[in-house]
């Protein structure tokens, strides 16, 4: 992978003052292309070897571009409130909004590359977290983001003459330290490493440029022009009204009408004084288990989908009845910010984790990716059906960095609804007025049905399972709410 | 203060039955009427003594109204991100927008009080907190937001009964610690102190409310029922169109026409090969003040402001050449976005501050609120007149933290803005290109030179003090600021 860039490349002085002027006007309007037409967004990753010109020609980057547009990132140790996050929440925190160019030095490849190297994980790990990242890159792409990865490289003699050069002056000696040789020892283990990464990495949508580091003027005129490139497709593209060509096989509705839904006995029994009574011996389990040490190190993410009217809010407010406020968050989802539509669909649900030992209540969630986007025509055939991979690799971030997922599908009967819309429709509380919208979604309910169930289907994982709540009787579906809840949190605080 | 709420009010479980549930729908019904008009949001303080049932009543409040459009923040230890900035930087983080409800547990009373108790800081240092504290509400208030403040209160004998009766229950019996008896010893000290700072804080718009905390009834209705009338009143003043009564003395022109502006030399002299060599120089001298080790500790504001065309970009491009990439960031500043509109204005330049050892560059800045705002008419003469009080606060926070703050002016001529504008519409690069907008305002400039005076004259301070640049001669513009800026971070990195 590195063998180009290990030749020596060479650009004088002068050819390159010859290249410079033409390639920062066409960078600079292809910039502005992009600020004006917010068709997509530009992440740059930042990643190589020390010393083979990174900081160097980002510089030049902004020199030659307008630096307003451009946000440059450099990742090091972990904040505090980033450590307690999953791994790519501080990335997903630096994602520039369609229109900006973003550039990320010290990301996601950083870590695995040095954890591989210096012999802190095994390959077997290194080669699951390459795989999360391609499927992580994939979604971003199809996002709308355009991915442009560069290595700037070094062959070990170059380094060793680097090192050398800068030990014999006597104003660049202090620039060189014992880490630096130490590295240099261990440059072939690492190249290997890089080398593995890159490849597995290399990907159609987004490849890694190989730059060689030696020559200033090469590199800067390499990056330069790929980028350019890049840019200049990817803004013709748009002009001429492409569309990324997307596939997705359609899915069937079973032959024999019988599905997850209409399989459910949708009214179930419990009478007010057994419900009372399971109420409170649940809700005294809920805020025993939140407040203990175990729960302090994780935190809670709680996603109630459902029919309209099916009763979350209600089931809402009894889960946080038993908990102290300044311990959860319920975040009720409606259209997307400015801000949020600018970038890809997960980020607003990013932005709104909870921190250790907190609760976020998901009132609605990404989920509407498969449910009313779909059946709504606001995403295409294709994008909701790769959401589904992306969700679930989304929730097992958030299992690994320790919290535990709770999805809960609230489900009433075609009559049950019809009466709560009639009740509510009468009712003083002004909050529970009913529009026009509701009953457009029920006439909808044949078209939400089967994404309902292939939602279940494809999104019940091992780490982050549905749990199906048979809600005409809101006592029964309550009750069932709150011991699920307990009991996979007790289950995951005892794991 | 506290002689009210010493009284031992108390509410029998009959009566509190008889207020609850109208009490509660009509909070709903308040909160529902805030969350579809979005006039203003509301924040409500939560302050007291421990065991006064602060954490009760706050949950009760979540059981009451709708707890997805309450967010409720409980501030602890800061973080090490929320440590790098000004003590308020953690509150403006969790404003609500408008339309929510926002509680704040340990907000920006907690420190000052416990410190001045516990002996920390001196009184003259504590009505100096106290007095910022008074100028911030103001601000807030006057931005829309709703502050209900509740004191929380139990006198001595009281504490000393419900210490003892938790001591005598053996399943309560561990609640009490040896902090709690030592805070008890304390108490006089700390009710003094509080009863100072509440005097100090309560404020026509912003009053404090000292809710007697002994009877868990009594405490309940009293909060609930302050809340209501807070928001029925305010929902009453917005829906018969009502404006806060906000008057503000007209500032006059000096009478001999002779201004800040039409003072300065516009075309000072400075050749290309004396501004490159100076550029060099200085740009070295910029490097490598942001590289000392005394600049970690600190960041930098800048603030460019001027005439369309006055070259501010130019003018920071040449100090992002001397940058590192990774330690600076350039900020425009256009229309705002809708999370931004959603919120006082100073918020959303709050949440683009520099960390440690960083730099902000702000192309355009808050000063848009005494600009253009005013020009344009998009406030009020008094929310610009008031401006002035709030943004030297803003920045004298900022200085407080850290932060050395540089504020710049760039002026040109009539003629020399002219051939600007004419030679940008030949030029080829796109992003210079001219709008309407620039003719427009290049046509209200008498408009916009009174205010710019008087920008200078009210927000010129000890702590960031404005310079005026020259700037019909890019080079000296350019030499100018970088001298300007240099010697700044070096006095301040000496102080």
């Amino acid at each position: 992978m590195f063998e180009s860039a290990e030749l020596g490349h060479r650009l004088s002085k002068e050819d390159y003052a010859a290249i410079e002027p033409t390639l920062r006007t066409e960078l600079l309007e292809a910039q502005f292309d992009l600020l004006e037409n917010k068709d997509f967004s530009v992440v740059i990753l930042i990643n190589g070897i020390d010393g083979a010109g990174r900081g160097e020609t980002v510089n030049l980057l902004n020199e030659w571009m307008d630096p307003r547009h451009i946000e440059v990132h450099a990742f090091d140790q972990p904040t505090d409130e980033e450590r307690e996050q999953p791994f790519l929440w501080r990335f997903w925190r630096a994602l520039p909004p369609r229109g900006k160019i973003g550039i990320l030095f010290g990301n996601w490849y950083s870590e695995p590359i040095g954890d591989r190297a210096f012999g802190r994980i095994k390959k077997a790990h290194l080669d699951q977290r390459l795989s999360e990242l391609n499927r992580f890159e994939a979604m971003l792409s199809a996002e709308g983001v355009m991915l442009v990865k560069f290595w700037f490289h070094l062959s070990r003699p170059a380094q060793k003459k680097r090192l050398k050069a800068l030990e014999a002056n006597p104003d660049t000696r202090w620039r060189v330290g014992e880490a630096d040789w130490q590295f240099y020892e261990e440059y072939d283990r690492y190249r290997e490493v890089a080398e593995h990464v890159l490849r597995r990495t290399s990907t159609g949508i987004a490849p890694w440029v190989i730059v060689d580091g030696t020559d200033p003027q090469y590199r800067a005129v390499h990056v330069g022009r790929t980028l350019l490139e890049r840019l200049q497709r990817r803004i013709e593209f748009v002009r001429k009204g492409f569309r990324p060509r997307q596939t997705a096989a359609p899915l069937v509705v079973a032959p024999d009408e019988r599905n997850l839904l209409n399989a459910l006995v949708l009214n179930q029994p419990m009478d007010k004084k057994e419900y009372d009574k399971q109420l409170e011996k649940l809700q005294g389990r809920l805020a025993l288990a939140l407040r203990s040490d175990a729960f302090a190190r994780r935190s809670l993410v709680m996603v109630f989908e459902g029919m309209d009217a099916a009763g979350k809010g209600g089931a809402i407010r009894r889960i946080t009845e038993a908990l102290d406020t300044r311990k959860y968050r319920v975040v009720p989802i409606a259209a997307p910010s400015d801000e949020e539509q600018a970038r890809p669909y997960l980020w607003r649900f990013w932005r709104r984790l909870p921190r250790r030992g907190k609760v976020t209540i998901f009132d609605r969630s990404w989920y509407g990716r498969v449910l009313v986007e779909r059946v709504e025509g606001f995403c295409s055939e294709a994008d909701w059906m790769r959401a589904y991979t992306e969700i679930n690799d989304f929730e097992d971030q958030l299992v690994s960095a320790g919290a535990i997922v709770v999805k809960l599908w609230l489900s009433v009967s075609d009559d049950e609804q019809l009466l709560r819309f009639k009740a509510r429709e009468t009712e003083s509380f002004k909050r529970y007025k009913i529009t026009p919208d509701d009953w457009r979604n029920r006439e909808k309910w044949p078209l939400y049905e089967p994404a309902v169930c292939d939602m279940i289907d494809r999104t019940s994982t091992e780490n982050a399972s549905w749990t199906l709540v048979e809600a005409d009787n809101k006592y029964y579906a309550r009750v069932k709410i709150l011991r699920i809840l307990v009991d996979k949190i007790d289950a995951a605080l005892k794991a």
